[in-house]
């Protein structure tokens, strides 16, 4: 980044999402197969001659292919990708050097085929018979999309926590094509407790009656508002959004503050931090599908790559042969450092190179998110010495 | 503890709940008055003749007053009281010494007056309408049991957890009639993430639609089994549980180790912690009440002796007389051992005497039901010299 940009526009500006439709049969990880499938994208900047400054972005749970830039011509902040901070000309991820794309998963709900598309055999919604899907199947599906935009090798493969398992699921299903794994926020497999709140989070989603055992789409299609598990979904992403934060971070922001000053002895808003949580817990519900929701709990659950090397993480990483970036935050207690401290341990015995960085950042697991100085800092210095 | 002890049946043996009934209005910190009130409680050992002997077990968020002993003559485990590890002769709350009792408290789902009982004058259970009791409140209506039972002054008032507030309250509300306060695995008020998890734990059950605005008790009462906000109560002490156990004693337990060896790629049950989760959810939706679940939680977010201090613990703390054990442990993350520290130091601040230990122990938050030999031998220590 040259001095001289600071104060400009970093903005990529008005971006328009593409979807790429794919005919061929996938088959995934479960035995299921999908007879074909689309997948919403966006990309920013533009793929040199070689085609070789491609960097794809991979969301996590809550995520999709609208990374950077707007959707709308005024600039809307609620129309803002959702690691714009990162993407843009002279950002860390430079689209003046990089041409990035975002992706939505399989089984998303923003335009990729998911539990929300008509099934093509019973021309209903998928709904829970949509199949689950794993990293894996993620990574194969963003392969036939490099496929689609002609690029053979990515420069780096990106993300943050699930988004992190992807960037090194991508090492180890096509070596060959990545030559930089940037593996953030992430671990190598769920920890008991990880998938204990992944499982209150279903509980909540699948005891729901509005649930309707995952076809709630049908149900009274004349309602003012469609039937869907708000509660459930409300519910989980409370929990869920809790454990996305630092326990100091929220003291720092709420503490115990009071909305009224005096306690109120009712189950109304009394602390800001009910108040701030039942907010994002009803937007959320508004604007994601259960559904997805439900399905991306457990490709989180089931990521282990040493599940099949007996435990041994090391030998699962033995395949990869990119260079890597590895980060984790100091008050990220969802993935602790030290579970990126694993990744690195097991990249380093395997003769690769790796630059780790553990970052300190109040803000728990979303640190990841966020452009604290020294990180981005970090990350821009990484980007910049990846050759083109 | 006499050596000779060892292997005896340290058993209290079977006990039988009493319930005292006092007809004297009682005012609440909320405002609202109780016209009177019913406390089930259960005593071992006997009170000796300077009365000088009695300890006073207060229970946490899902305890009750039945804390040692059997109901049942077959000494059926299930029968067993919550803190029988502590309390019994020979045990380090020694019964053939210490006159000991356990209450439920106000607004409990065990034998007291709660939302289960019938309100005097709409002669309907309260339901939402039993007002909110704070630890206050439930100490002042220990108070009346001190009274009834002809208990000056407690030798000791001992508590975890929640029970640990009120142990502390004791010594600020009555500083002459307690002369040791114990405070275990507690903290001076909760944190913006303590009262996040507990608020995720009241919405699930606000928004049961079997909670019926706390009123399910008259619901359907033909029904072949009772109407009750089950889910949400089931989802409330999921969430609560994982808050409970440490991240380490849950990599112990249960790890990823999964039920059928291999994914199944479904909702059923896949990870052991899932199933342990649920049955945990299950078991705790059947024995408890929601009612008293969410007043419960309002309690403990109340909880904060420096709130009419300014936030000076210190001098909150000024009006206390007794001597202290404090006690956390390293892997509580729930009430973390600084949290006690500040309590030790807020006292010491005021002149007082504390005993504090930090105890080594892998159980999280529920440390302080077990019996760790390090924590008993120190609780047994500090007990040993109260002097009658």
């Amino acid at each position: 980044m040259d001095d001289q940009d600071v104060g400009k526009d970093q903005s990529v500006g008005l971006v328009t999402p593409q979807t790429a439709v794919f005919d061929e049969t996938l088959a995934l990880k479960s035995g299921a197969t999908l007879p074909g499938f689309s997948l919403a994208f966006e990309t920013y900047g533009a793929l040199n001659a070689a085609r070789s400054n491609a960097v794809l972005v991979c969301h996590a749970l809550s995520g999709n292919h609208h990374v950077a830039g707007f959707y709308d011509a005024h600039h809307r902040k609620e129309t803002l990708g959702w690691w714009d901070n990162l993407v843009g000309p002279g950002k860390p991820l430079d689209t003046r050097r990089f041409f990035v794309v975002g992706v939505n998963n399989l089984g998303g709900c923003h335009g990729s085929t998911g539990p929300m598309s008509i099934h093509p055999e019973t021309k209903r919604p998928y709904g829970a018979d949509f199949p689950l899907v794993t990293v894996e199947d993620w990574v194969a599906a963003q392969a036939r999309l490099a496929d689609y935009l002609g690029i053979d090798a990515w420069a780096a493969v990106i993300g943050g926590s699930l988004g992190g398992m992807q960037a090194l699921q991508w090492t180890l299903e096509y070596p060959q094509r990545v030559r930089h794994g940037m593996v953030i926020a992430s671990t190598p497999r769920l920890s008991a407790q990880n998938i204990a709140f992944n499982e209150v989070a279903r509980q909540a989603i699948l005891s729901d009656p509005d649930f309707h055992g995952g076809h709630y789409y049908e149900c009274d299609p004349s309602a003012k508002q469609p039937v869907k598990p708000r509660n459930g979904l409300r519910l989980a992403r409370m929990v869920g959004h809790i454990t996305y934060l630092s326990d100091d971070q929220l003291a720092e922001k709420f503490g115990r503050r009071m909305r009224h000053g005096a306690h109120r002895f009712n189950y109304e808003v009394e602390f800001e931090i009910e108040s701030y949580l039942r907010h994002q817990g009803d937007k959320f519900a508004e604007t994601f599908d259960a559904n997805t929701y439900l399905l991306a709990t457990k490709a989180l659950d089931y990521f282990d790559p040493a599940f099949d090397y007996a435990g041994d993480l090391r030998a699962a990483l033995a395949r990869a042969r990119a260079d890597f970036f590895v980060a984790s935050f100091t008050t990220d207690w969802r993935f602790v450092p030290e579970k990126s401290r694993e990744i690195v341990y097991a990249l380093l015995h395997n003769g690769l190179n790796v630059s780790y960085a553990e970052i300190d950042c109040d803000a728990g697991h979303d640190s990841f998110l966020l452009a604290t100085p020294h990180y981005h800092a970090t990350l821009a210095a990484y980007l910049r010495g990846i050759t083109l």
